[in-house]
Protein backbone atom coordinates (compact mmCIF):
# COMPACT_ATOMS: atom_id res chain seq x y z
CA UNK A 1 0.00 0.00 0.00
CA UNK A 2 1.18 3.36 -0.76
CA UNK A 3 1.52 6.41 2.53
CA UNK A 4 -1.68 8.52 2.24
CA UNK A 5 -1.70 11.40 -0.72
CA UNK A 6 0.59 14.56 0.89
CA UNK A 7 -1.73 17.60 0.03
CA UNK A 8 1.34 19.65 -0.17
CA UNK A 9 2.71 17.88 -3.37
CA UNK A 10 -1.10 18.61 -5.00
CA UNK A 11 -0.57 20.54 -8.45
CA UNK A 12 -2.51 21.97 -10.43
CA UNK A 13 -2.53 21.89 -14.76
CA UNK A 14 -4.14 25.02 -15.84
CA UNK A 15 -6.02 23.04 -18.44
CA UNK A 16 -8.05 21.89 -16.07
CA UNK A 17 -9.63 25.29 -15.47
CA UNK A 18 -9.15 26.81 -18.72
CA UNK A 19 -12.49 27.77 -19.85
CA UNK A 20 -12.85 29.20 -16.68
CA UNK A 21 -10.02 30.77 -15.44
CA UNK A 22 -6.85 32.92 -16.82
CA UNK A 23 -3.33 32.35 -15.83
CA UNK A 24 -3.58 35.21 -13.03
CA UNK A 25 -6.54 33.63 -11.87
CA UNK A 26 -5.33 30.12 -11.60
CA UNK A 27 -2.20 31.10 -9.39
CA UNK A 28 -4.31 33.38 -6.80
CA UNK A 29 -7.15 29.95 -7.42
CA UNK A 30 -4.23 28.10 -5.90
CA UNK A 31 -3.38 30.22 -3.52
CA UNK A 32 -6.53 30.40 -2.06
CA UNK A 33 -7.13 26.76 -1.94
CA UNK A 34 -4.04 25.83 -0.42
CA UNK A 35 -2.88 24.36 -3.75
CA UNK A 36 1.31 24.17 -4.10
CA UNK A 37 2.16 23.45 -7.30
CA UNK A 38 1.07 25.22 -11.13
CA UNK A 39 1.50 23.59 -14.82
CA UNK A 40 0.68 26.47 -16.82
CA UNK A 41 0.03 26.43 -20.50
CA UNK A 42 1.60 28.64 -22.82
CA UNK A 43 -1.27 30.13 -24.47
CA UNK A 44 -2.38 31.76 -21.28
CA UNK A 45 1.04 32.40 -20.17
CA UNK A 46 1.59 34.53 -23.00
CA UNK A 47 -1.70 36.27 -22.83
CA UNK A 48 -0.82 37.03 -18.49
CA UNK A 49 3.28 37.86 -19.66
CA UNK A 50 5.76 35.93 -18.84
CA UNK A 51 7.44 38.32 -16.66
CA UNK A 52 4.47 38.81 -15.00
CA UNK A 53 3.55 35.38 -14.75
CA UNK A 54 6.82 34.47 -13.24
CA UNK A 55 6.47 37.37 -10.81
CA UNK A 56 2.81 36.20 -9.81
CA UNK A 57 4.00 32.60 -9.28
CA UNK A 58 6.75 33.84 -6.71
CA UNK A 59 4.95 35.28 -4.95
CA UNK A 60 2.62 33.26 -4.04
CA UNK A 61 5.24 30.26 -3.43
CA UNK A 62 4.19 28.00 -5.68
CA UNK A 63 6.64 25.61 -7.77
CA UNK A 64 5.87 25.30 -11.31
CA UNK A 65 5.80 21.33 -11.48
CA UNK A 66 5.93 21.47 -15.86
CA UNK A 67 5.29 23.98 -18.30
CA UNK A 68 2.88 23.16 -20.79
CA UNK A 69 3.76 22.64 -23.58
CA UNK A 70 7.07 21.53 -25.82
CA UNK A 71 7.27 19.17 -28.90
CA UNK A 72 5.04 19.14 -31.78
CA UNK A 73 7.68 18.30 -34.03
CA UNK A 74 5.53 18.26 -37.03
CA UNK A 75 5.19 22.05 -37.13
CA UNK A 76 7.66 23.79 -39.43
CA UNK A 77 8.57 26.24 -36.88
CA UNK A 78 9.22 23.74 -33.92
CA UNK A 79 13.00 24.42 -33.44
CA UNK A 80 11.95 28.31 -32.86
CA UNK A 81 9.07 27.47 -30.85
CA UNK A 82 10.66 24.82 -28.75
CA UNK A 83 13.49 27.66 -27.89
CA UNK A 84 11.00 29.85 -26.92
CA UNK A 85 9.44 27.44 -24.71
CA UNK A 86 12.61 26.10 -22.98
CA UNK A 87 13.20 30.21 -22.59
CA UNK A 88 9.66 30.46 -21.06
CA UNK A 89 10.69 27.33 -18.94
CA UNK A 90 13.70 28.67 -17.56
CA UNK A 91 11.93 31.89 -16.79
CA UNK A 92 9.37 30.17 -14.42
CA UNK A 93 11.92 27.93 -13.16
CA UNK A 94 9.79 25.04 -14.33
CA UNK A 95 10.23 21.56 -13.37
CA UNK A 96 10.09 20.25 -17.21
CA UNK A 97 9.01 21.31 -20.36
CA UNK A 98 6.31 18.82 -21.19
CA UNK A 99 6.85 17.07 -24.79
CA UNK A 100 3.82 15.98 -26.77
CA UNK A 101 5.91 15.00 -29.65
CA UNK A 102 3.23 15.63 -32.67
CA UNK A 103 1.85 12.47 -34.57
CA UNK A 104 2.46 11.88 -38.14
CA UNK A 105 4.44 14.40 -40.55
CA UNK A 106 2.58 15.96 -42.69
CA UNK A 107 1.70 14.20 -45.96
CA UNK A 108 2.93 10.67 -44.77
CA UNK A 109 1.44 7.75 -43.15
CA UNK A 110 4.44 6.53 -42.10
CA UNK A 111 4.81 6.15 -38.42
CA UNK A 112 8.31 5.00 -38.27
CA UNK A 113 9.74 7.78 -40.42
CA UNK A 114 7.99 10.28 -37.89
CA UNK A 115 8.71 8.52 -34.84
CA UNK A 116 12.91 8.94 -36.16
CA UNK A 117 12.31 12.79 -36.97
CA UNK A 118 10.99 12.81 -33.31
CA UNK A 119 13.82 11.53 -31.95
CA UNK A 120 16.08 13.65 -34.43
CA UNK A 121 14.21 16.69 -33.19
CA UNK A 122 14.50 15.65 -29.49
CA UNK A 123 18.33 15.44 -30.10
CA UNK A 124 18.86 18.73 -31.63
CA UNK A 125 16.72 20.44 -29.08
CA UNK A 126 18.07 18.44 -25.88
CA UNK A 127 21.31 20.51 -25.86
CA UNK A 128 20.04 23.46 -25.17
CA UNK A 129 17.17 22.54 -22.56
CA UNK A 130 20.39 20.91 -21.06
CA UNK A 131 22.25 24.48 -21.32
CA UNK A 132 19.04 26.41 -19.75
CA UNK A 133 18.48 24.20 -17.23
CA UNK A 134 15.19 22.74 -18.06
CA UNK A 135 14.58 18.88 -18.11
CA UNK A 136 12.60 17.76 -20.68
CA UNK A 137 9.43 15.35 -20.07
CA UNK A 138 8.36 13.15 -23.13
CA UNK A 139 4.69 12.21 -22.32
CA UNK A 140 3.47 9.66 -24.27
CA UNK A 141 -0.14 10.04 -25.25
CA UNK A 142 -2.97 7.50 -25.51
CA UNK A 143 -2.55 5.33 -28.77
CA UNK A 144 -6.19 7.11 -30.09
CA UNK A 145 -4.09 9.97 -30.53
CA UNK A 146 -1.25 8.26 -32.25
CA UNK A 147 -2.11 9.95 -35.70
CA UNK A 148 -2.65 13.90 -35.02
CA UNK A 149 -0.95 14.39 -31.02
CA UNK A 150 1.70 12.48 -30.26
CA UNK A 151 2.73 9.25 -32.14
CA UNK A 152 5.09 8.43 -28.72
CA UNK A 153 2.28 6.13 -27.60
CA UNK A 154 3.71 3.82 -24.83
CA UNK A 155 6.34 4.27 -21.24
CA UNK A 156 8.46 1.72 -23.00
CA UNK A 157 8.93 3.67 -26.27
CA UNK A 158 9.31 7.17 -24.39
CA UNK A 159 11.90 5.26 -22.21
CA UNK A 160 13.64 4.09 -25.59
CA UNK A 161 14.61 7.40 -26.41
CA UNK A 162 15.48 8.57 -23.35
CA UNK A 163 18.17 5.64 -23.52
CA UNK A 164 19.29 6.28 -26.89
CA UNK A 165 19.70 10.43 -26.00
CA UNK A 166 19.60 10.86 -22.50
CA UNK A 167 22.42 11.27 -19.19
CA UNK A 168 24.35 8.64 -18.33
CA UNK A 169 22.44 8.99 -14.63
CA UNK A 170 25.31 10.25 -12.69
CA UNK A 171 23.16 13.55 -11.97
CA UNK A 172 20.78 14.14 -10.16
CA UNK A 173 17.86 14.21 -11.94
CA UNK A 174 18.03 13.75 -15.95
CA UNK A 175 17.82 16.25 -18.30
CA UNK A 176 15.60 14.10 -20.39
CA UNK A 177 12.88 12.15 -18.60
CA UNK A 178 9.24 11.28 -18.97
CA UNK A 179 6.12 12.50 -17.62
CA UNK A 180 3.82 9.72 -16.65
CA UNK A 181 -0.04 11.07 -17.37
CA UNK A 182 -2.46 8.12 -16.01
CA UNK A 183 -4.84 8.47 -18.80
CA UNK A 184 -2.32 7.90 -21.27
CA UNK A 185 -0.94 5.06 -20.14
CA UNK A 186 -3.70 3.19 -17.12
CA UNK A 187 -4.26 0.30 -20.00
CA UNK A 188 -0.71 -1.02 -20.54
CA UNK A 189 0.15 -4.37 -19.64
CA UNK A 190 3.95 -3.34 -19.07
CA UNK A 191 2.97 -0.50 -17.01
CA UNK A 192 4.39 -1.54 -14.07
CA UNK A 193 7.76 -2.74 -15.24
CA UNK A 194 7.63 0.65 -17.45
CA UNK A 195 7.94 2.90 -14.38
CA UNK A 196 10.14 0.44 -12.47
CA UNK A 197 12.35 1.03 -15.26
CA UNK A 198 12.32 4.48 -15.77
CA UNK A 199 12.72 5.02 -12.13
CA UNK A 200 13.36 8.24 -9.53
CA UNK A 201 15.57 10.14 -11.84
CA UNK A 202 13.78 10.07 -15.05
CA UNK A 203 9.80 9.85 -13.92
CA UNK A 204 9.86 14.45 -14.02
CA UNK A 205 6.35 14.78 -14.14
CA UNK A 206 2.92 12.49 -12.69
CA UNK A 207 0.11 13.27 -14.14
CA UNK A 208 -3.81 12.23 -12.81
CA UNK A 209 -7.48 12.23 -13.52
CA UNK A 210 -9.55 9.23 -14.65
CA UNK A 211 -10.76 7.26 -17.60
CA UNK A 212 -14.65 7.28 -17.75
CA UNK A 213 -16.78 4.89 -19.18
CA UNK A 214 -18.11 5.58 -21.83
CA UNK A 215 -15.87 7.94 -23.08
CA UNK A 216 -17.80 10.56 -25.62
CA UNK A 217 -14.92 12.20 -27.02
CA UNK A 218 -11.13 11.26 -27.55
CA UNK A 219 -9.48 14.47 -26.08
CA UNK A 220 -11.86 16.45 -23.60
CA UNK A 221 -13.99 14.05 -21.87
CA UNK A 222 -11.63 12.90 -18.97
CA UNK A 223 -13.10 12.41 -15.79
CA UNK A 224 -11.88 13.58 -12.20
CA UNK A 225 -10.49 11.23 -10.01
CA UNK A 226 -12.37 8.76 -8.44
CA UNK A 227 -15.36 9.20 -11.81
CA UNK A 228 -13.88 6.34 -14.06
CA UNK A 229 -11.95 3.02 -13.65
CA UNK A 230 -8.20 4.02 -13.04
CA UNK A 231 -6.67 2.09 -10.10
CA UNK A 232 -5.04 5.45 -8.80
CA UNK A 233 -3.64 3.74 -5.88
CA UNK A 234 -1.76 1.17 -7.50
CA UNK A 235 -0.47 3.18 -10.08
CA UNK A 236 0.51 5.13 -7.33
CA UNK A 237 2.45 3.00 -5.17
CA UNK A 238 4.31 2.00 -8.81
CA UNK A 239 5.32 5.05 -8.82
CA UNK A 240 6.70 5.58 -5.41
CA UNK A 241 7.98 2.26 -5.25
CA UNK A 242 10.29 4.09 -7.89
CA UNK A 243 10.94 6.52 -5.07
CA UNK A 244 9.36 9.75 -7.16
CA UNK A 245 8.64 12.19 -4.84
CA UNK A 246 7.30 15.17 -6.61
CA UNK A 247 4.19 16.82 -7.35
CA UNK A 248 0.80 15.05 -8.45
CA UNK A 249 -0.84 17.35 -10.98
CA UNK A 250 -4.07 17.13 -11.96
CA UNK A 251 -4.72 17.38 -15.41
CA UNK A 252 -8.57 17.20 -16.42
CA UNK A 253 -9.77 18.20 -20.42
CA UNK A 254 -13.57 18.07 -19.40
CA UNK A 255 -15.46 20.03 -22.20
CA UNK A 256 -19.02 18.63 -20.69
CA UNK A 257 -18.29 18.83 -17.02
CA UNK A 258 -15.90 20.06 -15.25
CA UNK A 259 -15.11 23.17 -17.96
CA UNK A 260 -18.54 24.08 -16.90
CA UNK A 261 -18.34 24.30 -13.34
CA UNK A 262 -17.35 26.97 -10.99
CA UNK A 263 -13.84 26.63 -11.14
CA UNK A 264 -13.16 27.00 -7.00
CA UNK A 265 -15.69 23.86 -6.88
CA UNK A 266 -13.56 22.04 -9.27
CA UNK A 267 -10.15 23.01 -6.82
CA UNK A 268 -12.29 21.56 -3.81
CA UNK A 269 -13.34 18.48 -5.84
CA UNK A 270 -10.07 17.48 -6.93
CA UNK A 271 -8.25 18.61 -3.69
CA UNK A 272 -11.27 16.23 -2.04
CA UNK A 273 -10.70 13.62 -4.17
CA UNK A 274 -7.14 13.42 -4.24
CA UNK A 275 -7.19 12.33 -0.63
CA UNK A 276 -9.04 8.85 -2.17
CA UNK A 277 -6.62 8.33 -4.22
CA UNK B 1 6.88 -4.77 -51.41
CA UNK B 2 4.17 -7.26 -50.97
CA UNK B 3 2.79 -8.65 -53.52
CA UNK B 4 -0.99 -7.06 -55.73
CA UNK B 5 -3.68 -7.40 -53.37
CA UNK B 6 -5.51 -10.85 -54.92
CA UNK B 7 -9.23 -10.28 -54.82
CA UNK B 8 -10.16 -13.70 -53.93
CA UNK B 9 -8.39 -13.54 -50.49
CA UNK B 10 -11.51 -10.57 -49.60
CA UNK B 11 -13.76 -11.82 -46.71
CA UNK B 12 -16.80 -9.16 -45.80
CA UNK B 13 -17.16 -9.15 -41.89
CA UNK B 14 -21.29 -8.84 -42.32
CA UNK B 15 -20.33 -5.88 -39.16
CA UNK B 16 -19.96 -3.44 -42.65
CA UNK B 17 -23.16 -3.64 -44.01
CA UNK B 18 -24.65 -4.65 -40.22
CA UNK B 19 -27.81 -1.86 -39.94
CA UNK B 20 -28.49 -2.99 -44.02
CA UNK B 21 -28.38 -7.08 -44.53
CA UNK B 22 -29.47 -9.70 -42.81
CA UNK B 23 -27.04 -12.42 -43.10
CA UNK B 24 -28.84 -14.08 -45.70
CA UNK B 25 -28.78 -10.93 -47.55
CA UNK B 26 -25.46 -10.73 -46.99
CA UNK B 27 -24.65 -14.13 -48.19
CA UNK B 28 -26.30 -13.08 -51.55
CA UNK B 29 -24.25 -9.86 -51.69
CA UNK B 30 -20.88 -11.95 -51.49
CA UNK B 31 -21.80 -14.29 -53.93
CA UNK B 32 -23.09 -11.47 -56.07
CA UNK B 33 -19.89 -9.32 -56.26
CA UNK B 34 -17.85 -12.20 -56.36
CA UNK B 35 -16.14 -11.67 -52.83
CA UNK B 36 -15.35 -15.28 -51.71
CA UNK B 37 -15.12 -15.22 -48.15
CA UNK B 38 -17.40 -14.12 -45.40
CA UNK B 39 -17.72 -13.61 -41.35
CA UNK B 40 -20.84 -13.61 -39.92
CA UNK B 41 -21.95 -12.19 -36.18
CA UNK B 42 -23.95 -14.53 -33.96
CA UNK B 43 -26.87 -12.40 -33.51
CA UNK B 44 -27.42 -12.42 -37.09
CA UNK B 45 -26.56 -15.77 -37.64
CA UNK B 46 -29.51 -16.41 -34.91
CA UNK B 47 -31.79 -14.54 -36.71
CA UNK B 48 -31.44 -16.77 -40.02
CA UNK B 49 -30.93 -19.65 -38.07
CA UNK B 50 -27.77 -22.13 -38.12
CA UNK B 51 -28.70 -24.88 -39.84
CA UNK B 52 -30.20 -22.50 -43.20
CA UNK B 53 -27.03 -20.33 -42.62
CA UNK B 54 -24.46 -22.86 -43.16
CA UNK B 55 -26.45 -24.84 -46.39
CA UNK B 56 -26.69 -20.45 -48.05
CA UNK B 57 -23.14 -20.40 -47.19
CA UNK B 58 -21.82 -23.79 -48.77
CA UNK B 59 -24.29 -23.12 -51.74
CA UNK B 60 -22.44 -20.36 -52.43
CA UNK B 61 -18.91 -21.48 -52.10
CA UNK B 62 -18.21 -19.16 -49.30
CA UNK B 63 -15.42 -19.38 -46.67
CA UNK B 64 -16.18 -18.08 -43.31
CA UNK B 65 -13.51 -16.64 -42.54
CA UNK B 66 -13.98 -16.43 -38.67
CA UNK B 67 -17.07 -16.34 -36.14
CA UNK B 68 -17.94 -13.06 -34.56
CA UNK B 69 -17.69 -13.70 -31.29
CA UNK B 70 -16.61 -15.07 -28.62
CA UNK B 71 -15.54 -13.84 -25.54
CA UNK B 72 -16.78 -11.85 -23.02
CA UNK B 73 -15.10 -13.41 -20.03
CA UNK B 74 -16.78 -10.83 -18.07
CA UNK B 75 -20.64 -12.11 -18.39
CA UNK B 76 -21.80 -14.13 -16.01
CA UNK B 77 -23.10 -16.84 -18.89
CA UNK B 78 -19.68 -17.01 -20.15
CA UNK B 79 -18.64 -20.54 -20.68
CA UNK B 80 -22.39 -21.96 -21.76
CA UNK B 81 -21.87 -18.89 -24.37
CA UNK B 82 -18.84 -19.68 -25.53
CA UNK B 83 -19.57 -23.45 -25.67
CA UNK B 84 -22.47 -22.32 -28.42
CA UNK B 85 -19.80 -19.91 -30.04
CA UNK B 86 -18.06 -23.24 -30.11
CA UNK B 87 -20.93 -25.50 -31.76
CA UNK B 88 -21.65 -22.67 -34.20
CA UNK B 89 -18.21 -22.14 -35.20
CA UNK B 90 -17.93 -25.40 -35.94
CA UNK B 91 -21.22 -26.47 -37.83
CA UNK B 92 -20.38 -23.37 -40.26
CA UNK B 93 -16.64 -24.98 -40.86
CA UNK B 94 -15.40 -21.38 -39.83
CA UNK B 95 -11.61 -20.73 -39.58
CA UNK B 96 -11.69 -19.26 -36.22
CA UNK B 97 -13.56 -18.39 -33.53
CA UNK B 98 -12.70 -14.71 -32.74
CA UNK B 99 -12.25 -13.51 -29.10
CA UNK B 100 -13.25 -10.16 -27.73
CA UNK B 101 -12.26 -10.97 -24.17
CA UNK B 102 -14.37 -8.09 -22.44
CA UNK B 103 -12.98 -5.52 -20.21
CA UNK B 104 -12.72 -4.96 -16.36
CA UNK B 105 -14.38 -7.20 -14.48
CA UNK B 106 -17.74 -6.17 -13.05
CA UNK B 107 -17.18 -4.45 -9.60
CA UNK B 108 -13.76 -4.12 -9.89
CA UNK B 109 -10.73 -1.37 -11.22
CA UNK B 110 -7.92 -3.91 -11.07
CA UNK B 111 -6.77 -4.76 -14.54
CA UNK B 112 -4.18 -7.33 -13.47
CA UNK B 113 -6.78 -9.62 -11.80
CA UNK B 114 -9.35 -9.28 -14.95
CA UNK B 115 -6.42 -10.40 -17.33
CA UNK B 116 -5.90 -13.40 -15.00
CA UNK B 117 -9.49 -14.59 -15.28
CA UNK B 118 -9.62 -13.70 -18.93
CA UNK B 119 -6.27 -16.20 -19.40
CA UNK B 120 -7.89 -18.86 -17.00
CA UNK B 121 -11.12 -18.55 -18.80
CA UNK B 122 -9.05 -19.07 -22.49
CA UNK B 123 -7.40 -21.96 -20.89
CA UNK B 124 -11.04 -23.40 -19.83
CA UNK B 125 -12.58 -23.20 -23.06
CA UNK B 126 -9.32 -24.21 -25.10
CA UNK B 127 -9.83 -27.29 -24.82
CA UNK B 128 -13.45 -27.65 -25.94
CA UNK B 129 -12.55 -25.30 -29.09
CA UNK B 130 -9.50 -27.94 -29.96
CA UNK B 131 -11.59 -30.98 -29.93
CA UNK B 132 -14.29 -29.48 -31.94
CA UNK B 133 -11.37 -28.21 -34.42
CA UNK B 134 -12.32 -24.64 -34.30
CA UNK B 135 -9.29 -22.71 -33.47
CA UNK B 136 -9.43 -19.73 -30.83
CA UNK B 137 -7.97 -16.32 -32.11
CA UNK B 138 -7.58 -13.99 -29.84
CA UNK B 139 -8.38 -9.86 -30.81
CA UNK B 140 -6.25 -7.59 -28.98
CA UNK B 141 -8.70 -4.21 -28.97
CA UNK B 142 -7.16 -0.68 -29.17
CA UNK B 143 -6.51 0.57 -25.87
CA UNK B 144 -9.18 3.20 -26.00
CA UNK B 145 -12.05 -0.11 -25.05
CA UNK B 146 -9.90 -1.30 -22.54
CA UNK B 147 -12.22 -0.24 -19.88
CA UNK B 148 -15.81 -1.70 -21.52
CA UNK B 149 -14.53 -4.16 -24.04
CA UNK B 150 -10.97 -6.13 -24.13
CA UNK B 151 -7.91 -5.52 -21.42
CA UNK B 152 -5.96 -7.27 -24.27
CA UNK B 153 -4.93 -4.37 -25.91
CA UNK B 154 -1.56 -5.32 -27.64
CA UNK B 155 -0.86 -8.19 -29.93
CA UNK B 156 2.69 -9.08 -27.99
CA UNK B 157 -0.01 -9.28 -24.93
CA UNK B 158 -2.24 -11.80 -27.10
CA UNK B 159 0.78 -14.03 -27.70
CA UNK B 160 2.20 -13.76 -24.14
CA UNK B 161 -1.21 -15.48 -23.54
CA UNK B 162 -1.15 -18.04 -26.46
CA UNK B 163 3.03 -18.78 -25.03
CA UNK B 164 1.39 -19.82 -21.75
CA UNK B 165 -1.36 -21.93 -22.77
CA UNK B 166 -0.87 -22.70 -26.55
CA UNK B 167 0.45 -25.14 -28.89
CA UNK B 168 3.53 -27.19 -28.86
CA UNK B 169 3.79 -25.49 -32.54
CA UNK B 170 3.98 -28.82 -34.17
CA UNK B 171 0.60 -29.00 -35.76
CA UNK B 172 -0.02 -27.67 -39.50
CA UNK B 173 -2.75 -24.67 -37.42
CA UNK B 174 -2.42 -23.63 -33.92
CA UNK B 175 -5.71 -24.34 -31.78
CA UNK B 176 -4.72 -20.60 -30.49
CA UNK B 177 -3.89 -17.65 -32.24
CA UNK B 178 -4.79 -13.73 -32.48
CA UNK B 179 -6.76 -11.68 -34.93
CA UNK B 180 -4.81 -9.03 -36.31
CA UNK B 181 -7.05 -5.69 -36.81
CA UNK B 182 -5.05 -3.05 -38.17
CA UNK B 183 -7.45 -0.77 -36.69
CA UNK B 184 -6.93 -1.91 -33.15
CA UNK B 185 -3.05 -1.92 -33.69
CA UNK B 186 -1.62 0.09 -36.51
CA UNK B 187 -0.03 2.12 -33.20
CA UNK B 188 1.71 -0.07 -31.87
CA UNK B 189 5.67 0.45 -32.16
CA UNK B 190 6.07 -3.27 -31.89
CA UNK B 191 3.40 -4.35 -34.60
CA UNK B 192 6.38 -5.98 -37.00
CA UNK B 193 8.01 -7.40 -34.36
CA UNK B 194 5.21 -9.66 -32.51
CA UNK B 195 3.86 -10.17 -36.32
CA UNK B 196 7.08 -11.67 -36.67
CA UNK B 197 6.80 -13.53 -33.48
CA UNK B 198 3.25 -14.67 -34.03
CA UNK B 199 4.24 -16.24 -37.52
CA UNK B 200 1.91 -18.05 -40.32
CA UNK B 201 0.55 -20.68 -37.70
CA UNK B 202 -0.80 -18.53 -35.47
CA UNK B 203 -2.23 -15.37 -37.27
CA UNK B 204 -5.62 -16.76 -37.56
CA UNK B 205 -7.63 -13.97 -39.33
CA UNK B 206 -6.49 -10.55 -40.57
CA UNK B 207 -9.20 -7.74 -40.64
CA UNK B 208 -8.30 -4.42 -42.27
CA UNK B 209 -10.30 -1.03 -42.32
CA UNK B 210 -8.58 2.77 -41.74
CA UNK B 211 -7.80 5.04 -38.90
CA UNK B 212 -9.94 8.24 -39.27
CA UNK B 213 -8.73 11.78 -38.51
CA UNK B 214 -10.33 13.11 -36.54
CA UNK B 215 -12.61 10.14 -35.25
CA UNK B 216 -15.68 11.54 -33.55
CA UNK B 217 -16.55 7.96 -32.03
CA UNK B 218 -14.38 5.35 -29.89
CA UNK B 219 -16.52 2.56 -31.40
CA UNK B 220 -18.48 3.27 -34.73
CA UNK B 221 -16.22 5.69 -36.49
CA UNK B 222 -14.09 3.25 -38.65
CA UNK B 223 -13.30 4.09 -42.04
CA UNK B 224 -12.82 2.44 -45.36
CA UNK B 225 -9.45 1.80 -46.69
CA UNK B 226 -7.80 5.02 -47.85
CA UNK B 227 -9.73 7.15 -46.06
CA UNK B 228 -7.53 7.33 -42.82
CA UNK B 229 -4.15 7.01 -41.84
CA UNK B 230 -2.98 3.61 -41.69
CA UNK B 231 -0.47 2.07 -44.01
CA UNK B 232 -2.32 -0.94 -44.89
CA UNK B 233 0.65 -1.39 -47.65
CA UNK B 234 3.32 -1.91 -45.17
CA UNK B 235 1.33 -4.03 -42.27
CA UNK B 236 0.29 -6.02 -45.59
CA UNK B 237 4.44 -6.62 -46.38
CA UNK B 238 4.59 -7.49 -42.27
CA UNK B 239 1.70 -10.24 -42.57
CA UNK B 240 2.83 -11.87 -45.77
CA UNK B 241 6.63 -11.86 -44.70
CA UNK B 242 4.77 -13.59 -41.98
CA UNK B 243 3.85 -15.92 -44.50
CA UNK B 244 0.22 -15.55 -43.30
CA UNK B 245 -1.86 -16.67 -46.79
CA UNK B 246 -5.61 -16.57 -45.34
CA UNK B 247 -8.24 -13.82 -46.23
CA UNK B 248 -8.33 -10.43 -45.58
CA UNK B 249 -11.21 -9.26 -43.65
CA UNK B 250 -13.39 -5.62 -43.90
CA UNK B 251 -14.96 -5.11 -40.96
CA UNK B 252 -16.19 -1.05 -40.76
CA UNK B 253 -18.35 -0.18 -38.11
CA UNK B 254 -19.36 3.19 -39.46
CA UNK B 255 -22.79 4.65 -37.69
CA UNK B 256 -22.20 8.07 -39.57
CA UNK B 257 -20.93 6.68 -43.12
CA UNK B 258 -20.88 2.95 -44.14
CA UNK B 259 -23.92 1.94 -42.65
CA UNK B 260 -26.11 4.67 -44.20
CA UNK B 261 -24.82 3.59 -47.43
CA UNK B 262 -26.76 1.46 -50.37
CA UNK B 263 -24.96 -1.93 -49.37
CA UNK B 264 -24.03 -3.34 -52.65
CA UNK B 265 -22.01 0.33 -53.21
CA UNK B 266 -20.45 -0.60 -49.97
CA UNK B 267 -19.28 -4.19 -51.30
CA UNK B 268 -18.02 -2.45 -54.81
CA UNK B 269 -15.92 0.23 -52.87
CA UNK B 270 -14.58 -2.36 -50.77
CA UNK B 271 -13.41 -4.45 -53.35
CA UNK B 272 -12.05 -1.67 -55.50
CA UNK B 273 -10.00 0.08 -52.70
CA UNK B 274 -8.68 -3.24 -51.28
CA UNK B 275 -6.86 -3.32 -55.39
CA UNK B 276 -5.06 -0.19 -53.43
CA UNK B 277 -3.80 -1.31 -50.26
Amino acid sequence: MPSAPDPARLSLNTATVKAQWSLAQAIEGCARHGIRGIAPWRDKLAEMGLKQAAKAIKANGLTVTGLCRGGFFTAKDWLDDNRRAIEEAHELGAQCLVLVVGGLFPGTKDLIYSRDRIRESISIMLPEARKAGVPLAIEPLHPMQAADRACVNTLEQALDICDALGDDGRSAQCALGVAVDVYHVWWDPKLRQQIERAGKKRILAYHICDWLVPTRDLLNDRGMMGDGVINLRLIRSWIESAEYSGFHEVEIFSERDWWKRDPDDVLRTMKERYKQT
